[in-house]
């Protein structure tokens, strides 16, 4: 389905300090070639690795980079740029090139995601929303594949759009899930857009509304006959079981077989294993129980460790604010410029300079050991991980299908030592910095000393 | 700025339960009125109050509701619904009612924020945005409210947007901001969409690029000559508020004095005093100095009760992420269908139903004492709280300006007692549940009882 073009993608969902700087840049003539590079500087308590993702959103972004003629005498209006900026983003494009980790590639703190080699104005500009945009795809897919890890066997569904924060994380929320193997989302728009399966049938509104559950239940069934999955918990949910069972042969007969039933509140355990009874007493064991409320996958693990019966999940607010750790601490930051390698040296944060490249070492097992972090010209034993994927401004390859991403993920998943895909705090492997870059920063170090004498 | 429209508007942002449910409720032509409130159960750790916000964006998204020719043919192609639902919903409007706390509006545990009387496929529909959006700007000026009540005299600004979740989280967090009374927000589409003023200068980045910090310095005075404002810790904090000391008379003379310096790494205790040391006796008391870098409302409170000599502060991503509580217990439940109270009694989810208003009282000094929930048609001592908003789906006054809300809060604020206003968690002042709501209730409940005997 075609969509209008979408207004918060607009250059000017941007840093202030971005244009301010640009002013600079362009009355100074600095448009020469700058490198930026996205990372992360640590990981947060309860994550033990991340995975990329975001990447198709931020080419988007970088391809469609453009100010219109509002924007610009919006700008205008402000008083707070000359002629020459103006002038300079009415015909601003990213004509850059990057060189990004794949979506679902894993990967731990300091390593670059994306770099950015472009003119400084142009690479400075796009900090922001880059950040904006990849932070949250990273920091969803790595929350989501956890609650994957815990319960690899049982079908989810990411429930959370309405307390994501916002639309635009309601509806990437749900692209991260799905790549992170959830079945799918209850956002109707991911489908659209994404592609991502739909799922969901009734709130608790819609018996509510009916003077009777067994009324609400029987209008649901013969509205959606093939998407029979009935809530029972809106009075008393073991009674509402026993109604199901009362009422499921003669569905089945009517052509609306009950798929499953849902439980959203209460204690899940122990309901799930009274309604599983109830269920399979009435001879029913066919129709499945879905759960939902308050998960998370600390909740998923103790649920089935405990042995609940339980087939599917929604996770929906957890996941979709990654509550537990809710931002990542990311990094766009200039590594070289006009040449010449650059290096912040603030208090904690400081960075290593120049183009990096992170080679991944595996064991005999094909089990990840120690990634090594150098420069891209440098010769490592390992697997390069960032690849381009723009050069000019294009794109080097058609979009990647989401099932391209999962499999990827699947694939990479398979490649970590167990600790590592546990849900309690594990070492992070080893990233190594090469004695190439070791050198490199702490050349531009000296480099810069001798200008502050 | 005019400004296209927007694709994340789409009533395709929903959970695909609200079309799977209008299945229903067409097909058994449940239309009669519902009435539906969004409240929150109960308050996060870490807040002592709540704030009402987003309710110009939730009446902006009822006004413009509609599907498209498009989105009803997406909607057919599924095979997920029939014609007589795919008509209903190409003519769909919202043509309802709609009662709701002003924004700015303090509220606490189980008070209706906003009341939707609509046809029932209408009010069910709206669900998942109107939490959505309602859900972002009531968690994010609640939070950012603590940061001025820690700092009621400092200049607070918002920096968070790269680390928001997405586009809109960005943008709202901004507008959340200002109505909390900051300053401003360093994200221009802010200003440009809702006049929030735009504050930014430089980053590191702007340093590295140049080859010495202080022909950075330079350049950036001379290109924003009424923003002066130098970053001066991309190397070594101290050395670079020297170099402002030295080159600060100089600008001055050549028109473009330093207003500020910044920092964003380090102690920023023990920093800020040796920079205001430094700029004392070298001199220019008149500089100021703004920090940033991992601030919340406890940093503030920590940084000013050492006497940090600190005169604004830019507070990004513990702020736009609400990070100590991402996400608000809220929800949307049906109260009353068909002219008939409905109540919800899931374990630890039950619902008062019915129409309801908030009563407030206020002691002698005008210090908030009491709230009393009860029916709307009640008598109860007080101030009611929730205001007619929208009638027939058109709105009953126009947009308000930030101004109005920033100026509602600000009165708020000044009738909370002292210890709801600290950052240290203290008691809620009671919400009473009148007896005509209580006597309802029951008597809902026992209905139902008898429903199911």
């Amino acid at each position: 389905m075609k969509t209008a073009p979408d207004p918060l993608q607009s250059p000017l969902l941007t840093d202030l300090y971005q244009l301010t700087m640009l002013q600079g840049y362009v009355d100074q003539g600095m448009t020469d070639t700058a490198v930026f590079e996205l990372f992360v500087r640590r990981l947060p308590e309860g994550r033990n690795f991340l995975v990329a993702a975001g990447l198709e959103q931020a080419l988007d972004f970088l391809e469609n980079l453009h100010f219109t003629v509002e924007e610009i005498d919006w700008l205008r209006s402000t008083g707070r740029f000359n002629e020459r900026l103006l002038e300079h983003l009415a015909s601003l494009r990213f004509t850059g090139d990057v060189q990004a980790l794949p979506e679902g590639t894993v990967f731990f703190a300091n390593e670059p995601v994306l770099r950015v080699v472009a003119p400084l104005p142009q690479a400075q500009l796009v900090e922001s929303r880059l950040i904006n945009l990849l932070h949250l795809q990273i920091l969803l897919t790595s929350k989501a594949v956890r609650s994957r890890l815990a319960a690899p066997d049982k079908l989810l569904v990411d429930f959370g759009m309405r307390r994501a924060h916002g639309a635009e994380a309601g509806l990437l929320a749900a692209r991260a899930a799905y790549l992170a193997g959830f079945a799918g989302s209850s956002t109707v728009l991911a489908e659209t857009r994404y592609g991502v399966p739909a799922f969901g049938t009734m709130a608790h509104s819609f018996v509510q509304a009916h003077d009777s559950e067994e009324t609400a239940f029987e209008h649901f069934a013969h509205s959606q006959p093939d998407n029979v999955v009935l809530l029972i918990d809106t009075y008393d949910t073991l009674a509402g079981a026993r109604k199901v069972v009362a009422m499921a042969d003669r569905l089945k007969a009517e052509g609306c077989p009950v798929k499953a039933v849902r439980l959203d509140s209460g204690d899940l355990l122990a309901l799930s294993k009274r309604v599983r009874q109830i269920l399979d007493e009435g001879g029913h064991p066919e129709i499945g129980i879905f759960c939902s409320g308050n998960l998370d996958e600390y909740r998923l693990r103790e649920l089935l460790a405990a042995g609940a019966p339980i087939d599917g999940f929604g996770i929906g607010t957890r996941l979709d604010t990654s509550s537990d750790a809710p931002y990542l601490d990311c990094a766009y930051k200039l590594q070289e410029y006009a040449g010449l390698p650059r290096r912040k040296r603030s208090t904690g944060k400081a960075t290593w300079p120049g183009r990096k490249q992170v080679f991944r070492q595996y064991d005999g097992q094909g089990r990840l050991q120690k990634d090594i972090l150098s420069l891209i010209d440098d010769e490592q034993p390992g697997q390069p991980l960032l690849v381009p994927v723009m050069a000019g401004g294009g794109r080097l390859a058609p979009p990647e299908s989401l099932q391209t991403i999962r499999e990827r993920l699947d694939a990479e998943l398979a490649t970590l030592p167990e600790p590592l895909r546990g849900l309690e705090p594990a070492p992070a492997p080893e990233v190594a910095i090469a004695p190439a870059l070791q050198r490199l920063a702490e050349e531009v170090d000296r480099r810069q000393a001798e200008r502050d004498e």
